[in-house]
C-alpha cells in the first residue's frame, strides 16, 4: 500500500512553497521598533557621516611633519595655542608650523592639522607639548566620509535590521523605517485525540503541543500567529474555520492531527476548496506534508509529530516566509562541527537528524519524531541529502541551530 | 600620562558587574508569552507524557510473536478484528493470538499487543491482514512515560524558552509559566557634541547612534529599555537625570561623550553619588569603561565609540545581565572557524577584533572603533586573550556572533 506515489523531493516542495507565497507589504515604523524586523526599501546616506574630520583620540592636532623624528629622548617641542570644544567647529582655532591645539575624542580637526598625537605620547611644560613619537599624516583622524559617503547605500532593502542596525539608522538620522509587514499566519489544529492546554487529557487524548510550538517559532520569525483553536474530524466544522481563517490570515497551517484519516480529510478539504500542489515529500522527518492553495493563499498540511512539524517549519515553510518577508538572506543560524556518531540515512529522501553540540561535537540525539524531549535535549539539526546513504562519524557537518 | 593606572582585567571587570548584580525578581506570564523568557523556576511534569502507550505509525497492533519469521512470500494472516478510534481508549479492543486492530498513529495500543506493524508492510484481504514482515517486541510504540516521566524536571530554572519549548510547556499543561521580570536598563547619553536622531547636526556634532543601539540590543536580550535622552555635559543637569533614572531602573547606562572630559564628570558624578569600583578595563576596544554603583544599583560608564561600546556591552554588561535574569547559560551564539588573516594584539589586554565569515574563513574587519560601518560589515568577534600576542592566520577561532 503505497500512500505516497508522487512524493515531492525537497526542493520541488520548496519551490512550490515559495512559488505561492505573496510579494511582501511594506509599511512605515518608528526605528526603534524595526530591530528583527526587514528593510522593504534601501537606505541610502542623506549625508557625510560623521559629517566633519574627527579625532579619534584625546591629544593633540598637529601637522605631521612637525613631529618627524620625534622620540623619548628628543621629543619635538610643540606651542599649544588653544583647545577644541566638543560639538562646535571653531573657524579661529588654526594649527600653524609649531603650534598645536588641544584636541578630545571626536573634536573637530581645526584647520591646518593633519594628524593627531595621542595624549598618552606627550608631555606638558606650560603651554608647551613635548610630542615623544612622530604622528604620521592622517594619523587618529576619521575623515567626514569615512563611516558613510553620502548617496552610499548603508543596508540593501532584504535586509534583517539587528541592533547594531538601529544604531547606525540612528547616525543617519533615520526616525522612521519602511520594513516589511508581519504576515498573520492561521494555526488550525485537527485531530480528535487532541486537547487544549488547559485541559486534562482523558484516555487516549494528549493535549495539543503543536500549536503553541508553531506560533511561538512564527512570532520568533517576524510573524502574527493567530490561533483557531482545535476543530475535530468533520469536514463540515473545519470548512467553516479554515474559510474564517482564509479570511483573516496571509497562509494558514493546519497542525494535522496524526493518523492517516486526518490527514486525507486534509488533502481533500484543500481540493475541495482550491488545489493540492504537493502532497508528501520525500522528507525525515515530515514526509506527510500537504501544500496546497486556497483563493490564492498558501495553505499546508503539517504532520502531527511535534518534531516532524518542526523539521517542515523550518525546512520548507521558512522559505515561503522568506519570500513573503522579503528577506534576502535567512537568518538560519548555523554552526559546523564534527560527527560525533555515524547516521544511516535512506537514498532518496533528504532527512534531519537532531543533534546535541558539546565542544564541537556534533552527537546524533536518536529518537522517535513523537517525542518532544528529543527537542528539548538537542541543539540543532544535520541535513543528509537525499543521494546519500549516511554520513560517516568524524564528518565536517553543518549544524542548523535551534 | 598614564589615565588608566589600575586598570582592571576583564575577568576582575566581569566579576565586578557580576557582584553589583541584584538577583532575579520572578513574575508569572501567559505560556504563550514566555518564548525568550528565563524560566524563575523549575518546570516539572506532573503526570506522564504521552500518558498512555501510543502507535507512532498507521498499522496493525499485533502481538509481535504472531509474526516471527513473516515475509514477502510467506505472510503471516491475522485476523483483523477492529479498529482504534483517535482519542477514546476502548477497552474492549484486544489483541488475542493471530488476530490484530487497525490502529492510527497516535492511537492507544490496545490489551494484548505488543507491537505495530507498519501499514506499508501489509496487504488485507477482506478481515484477513498478511504481515509481511517479523515485528519486534515494543517496534513502533511510545511507551506512556517514554517523552516525560511523571516528576522529572522538564526544564531547569534559568533556561532561556525557545519556541520547541512552548510546545513542550504545553504538552506538560502549563497555561501560566514563572519567568524573570526584565530588568529596566535606563539609558543616558552625555556629549555635547551630541544631537537627537531626528536632528540635522550642526558643525562637530553628531547623532546620538549608541542610545538605539543599546536600547536595541538589551530589548533584544530581554530588557526594557528606558531612553533619557541626552545631557549637556553639566554636573548638576546630570546629576538629576540620573537620580531620576536611579528611581525608575534597576540599572542605568551612560552613554558617555567620547572625550576624556566627559568620562571624567561621568567618573565623578559615580563617585560622588555612590562608589566608582572599576575605571578602565584591560580590554580593546572598551578601555576608558566605568563600573560603579549607586543607591545599590548599577551605573556603568560605557566608551563613546560604538564598537567599543558595543564591545563592553557583550563582554561586561551581559554577564550582570545574565546574573539579573538567572540566566544558567548565556545565550552567545559562537561558530568555530579559521582564521584568514594575522591580527596582531597587545600583550596584557584582552582584544576583541570583529570578522566577517566567509565559508568557514574569518576574516579580521579592521577598523577604528569609531567607525559604524565596520559593525555593518561584520559577522561578530573573535577575542584574543590577554596573554596572547595575537593571532596567526589559519588558526581555529570562536566566533561570537552578532
Amino acid at each position: 500500500m503505497s500512500r505516497f506515489l508522487h512524493v515531492a523531493s525537497v526542493a520541488d516542495a520548496v519551490a512550490a512553497a515559495v512559488r505561492i507565497a505573496s510579494d511582501p507589504v511594506s509599511e512605515e515604523l518608528p526605528a526603534g521598533r524595526t530591530t528583527g524586523r526587514v528593510l522593504g526599501e534601501d537606505v541610502i546616506a542623506m549625508e557625510d557621516i560623521p559629517g566633519f574630520d574627527r579625532s579619534v583620540v584625546d591629544g593633540f592636532a598637529v601637522r605631521a611633519g612637525d613631529t618627524t623624528g620625534a622620540s623619548e629622548a628628543i621629543p619635538a617641542l610643540l606651542q599649544c595655542t588653544g583647545r577644541v570644544a566638543m560639538g562646535y567647529s571653531d573657524a579661529a582655532l588654526t594649527v600653524t608650523n609649531g603650534t598645536c591645539i588641544y584636541i578630545p575624542t571626536g573634536g573637530v580637526i581645526p584647520a591646518g592639522a593633519d594628524a593627531v598625537i595621542m595624549v598618552e605620547h606627550t608631555d606638558k611644560a606650560g603651554d608647551t607639548v613635548l610630542v615623544k613619537r612622530p604622528a604620521a599624516h592622517g594619523e587618529n583622524l576619521l575623515l567626514h566620509d569615512e563611516d558613510f559617503r553620502r548617496g552610499t547605500t548603508i543596508f540593501p532593502a532584504g535586509r534583517r535590521l539587528s541592533p547594531q542596525d538601529a544604531g547606525v539608522l540612528a547616525a543617519c538620522g533615520k526616525t522612521s523605517v519602511v520594513v516589511a509587514k508581519r504576515p498573520v499566519i492561521g494555526i488550525i489544529s485537527t485531530g480528535n485525540e487532541l486537547v487544549p492546554v488547559s485541559i486534562t487529557p482523558g484516555p487516549g487524548q494528549i493535549r495539543d503541543a503543536n500549536a503553541s510550538m508553531l506560533a511561538a517559532y512564527l512570532s520568533e520569525y517576524g510573524c502574527i500567529p493567530r490561533h483557531y483553536g482545535i476543530v475535530a474530524d468533520e469536514q463540515e466544522a473545519f470548512m467553516t474555520v479554515i474559510s474564517r481563517a482564509l479570511t483573516e490570515c496571509d497562509v494558514v497551517l493546519l497542525s494535522g492531527g496524526s493518523s492517516k484519516d486526518d490527514r486525507d480529510m486534509t488533502a481533500s478539504v484543500i481540493a475541495e476548496k482550491g488545489e493540492v500542489l504537493v502532497h508528501g515529500v520525500a522528507l525525515a522527518p515530515g514526509k506527510p506534508t500537504i501544500i496546497g492553495r486556497i483563493d490564492n493563499k498558501p495553505v499546508f498540511g503539517l504532520p502531527g509529530h511535534p518534531a516532524s512539524a518542526y523539521v517542515v517549519l523550518i525546512v520548507i515553510v521558512r522559505p515561503l516566509l522568506d519570500r513573503m518577508l522579503g528577506l534576502k538572506k535567512s537568518p538560519l543560524r548555523t554552526t559546523r562541527a564534527v560527527l560525533g556518531n555515524s547516521v544511516p540515512s535512506q537514498r532518496g529522501r533528504e532527512e534531519y537528524i537532531r543533534v546535541r553540540l558539546e565542544d564541537g561535537i556534533a552527537n546524533p540525539v536518536f529518537g522517535k519524531s513523537g517525542l518532544l524531549n528529543t527537542l528539548v535535549v538537542s541543539d540543532g539539526l544535520i541535513r543528509i541529502p537525499a543521494g546519500c546513504e549516511g554520513m560517516e562519524k568524524g564528518s565536517v557537518v553543518e549544524v542548523i541551530l535551534w
